[in-house]
């Protein structure tokens, strides 16, 4: 008999996941959506194999429920919703903060699995009309397993992350991914908009190369979404912001100081950490 | 009778220049170095028409001149070949910086035309081991014109650019480049060392994505030449740098107070002005 995972919101990171996971072991990939016109599109595009509107009905039904809406939403569905997951299933999200999502499925019963997950994917774009069966190809997949959590459920994760293209699964705490992803990811999007506030910015066609390309692509961010990621990771936000400004204000004095060895001994030192991380 | 382009300084862009030029209308390209690896390296993979290591008596029979040294070393080039170049030849340049740059070719007697030049591609490597016929394909290609230059040789940079892939020719003043420049180029490569500086740097493999990958591409970056282009065009960068801190601590300030509703008005402010820059 087929089992079931329920996307529980078909925007681009719920879309793109039903796309991708279309086809994995015996599953069945029930899209789940409250607006008419993404279940028509997932429809007319096949996103997934089945379409419902009905939240309640498909988790009830579920083994494995991916949480694809926003973090403030997951925080409540996971309220409203406590009672009404199968006993025995896993349910799983794919949120860019995990403490505050994490924390909020202990009101789950204890026969419902909760891990915590973060495919580190996205576009400057949001909404099915993107969705892209491909977009988790080459990234990191991250897990916050839960003390007690079941084996047999991250097993499963695991080979979803290598089913849809994964280049690793790495498992830390609710705690230190979200440290390390204001630094990694949030604190690229502050610096992009920041840059696009410059007064300067609209005298510039003409004049940017790759750098400014690369660097501003993430500032045409989805606005609700990158709100509630922001605030609710806040804390260790403003300090990875605090680190950047102070390291800035370091390269801009000893440009003011007109210091020429001293800038070459900081530029040596920053680039050579870079070569150190060795990134793709 | 056929003409001569001689580029001097065959580096990334300078050997990467000599092979995008090969072919161009009736110029031979003579590319000229003073490391013999470099020249060997030429030789075998065919890097342009004909190579030296004179650079004297390249100059005085070359119609083009490509200076493709680091800023600091075209204006001792200048200085000390002042008197060297053919009368009516064209010479130009291919520097980030174009104050110093253009300033310094005031040196030239009248008889020699001077256009400063910066097509805006670039890698994050150096040497002609890395040169690439194909770097400036797409790229903008801006020239600095001085009152009083031969719109022959306007016209002839111009069917270069065309030739060697340029998207666009973008003519300014050095003075408008510079500050241009240090906000769509300069800057970014600060950003980029300055976020290796942070002390997470190592924690982040495994939890980055591709904005923290586009963003620090530019860090591991040729120290004794950006070390130069940042001091020759210290005053512009540093009040860009300014700006950026700025920008950054309003960003930090908001998530500090807690006030989600103003970061949701400056987020969709900030991405609001990149959606109307527009690049691709």
């Amino acid at each position: 008999m087929s089992k079931t995972i329920a996307i529980i919101g078909l925007g681009l990171i719920g879309g793109s996941m039903a796309m991708a996971l279309k086809g994995f072991e015996d599953f069945e990939v029930l899209g789940v959506d409250r607006d008419s016109a993404t279940l028509e599109f997932a429809a007319a595009h096949k996103v997934a194999d089945r379409l419902t509107d009905d939240a309640e009905a498909a988790i009830a039904d579920a083994d494995v429920v991916y949480l694809c809406l926003h973090p403030g939403a997951i925080v409540d569905f996971l309220k409203a919703h406590r009672g009404d997951f199968k006993p025995g299933s896993l349910v799983t999200d794919v949120c860019g903060i995990k403490t505050a999502v994490v924390d909020a499925a202990a009101v789950l019963p204890d026969e419902v699995d909760f891990i915590g997950g973060h495919p580190m994917a996205g576009k400057e774009t949001s909404g099915i009309f993107h969705a892209d069966g491909d977009l988790f190809r080459g990234a990191h997949y991250i897990l916050t397993p839960r003390p007690g959590h079941r084996p047999e459920h991250l097993d499963l994760l695991r080979r979803i992350a290598a089913y849809i293209g994964c280049r690793d699964v790495v498992e830390t705490t609710t705690q230190k991914h979200d440290a390390i992803i204001a630094y990694t990811s949030q604190v690229m999007h502050i610096m992009a908009v920041a840059v696009c506030d410059d007064p300067d910015l609209f005298e510039c066609r003409g004049f940017e190369g790759g750098s400014f390309r690369d660097c501003t692509r993430v500032a045409a961010l989805d606005v609700p979404l990158w709100t509630e990621l922001f605030s609710m990771n806040a804390s260790a936000l403003t300090k990875v912001i605090r680190n950047l400004e102070d390291n800035l204000r370091a390269y801009r004095q000893v440009l003011e100081r007109g210091d020429t060895a001293a800038l070459a001994r900081k530029l040596a030192w920053s680039a050579d950490r870079k070569r150190h991380m060795d990134l793709e």
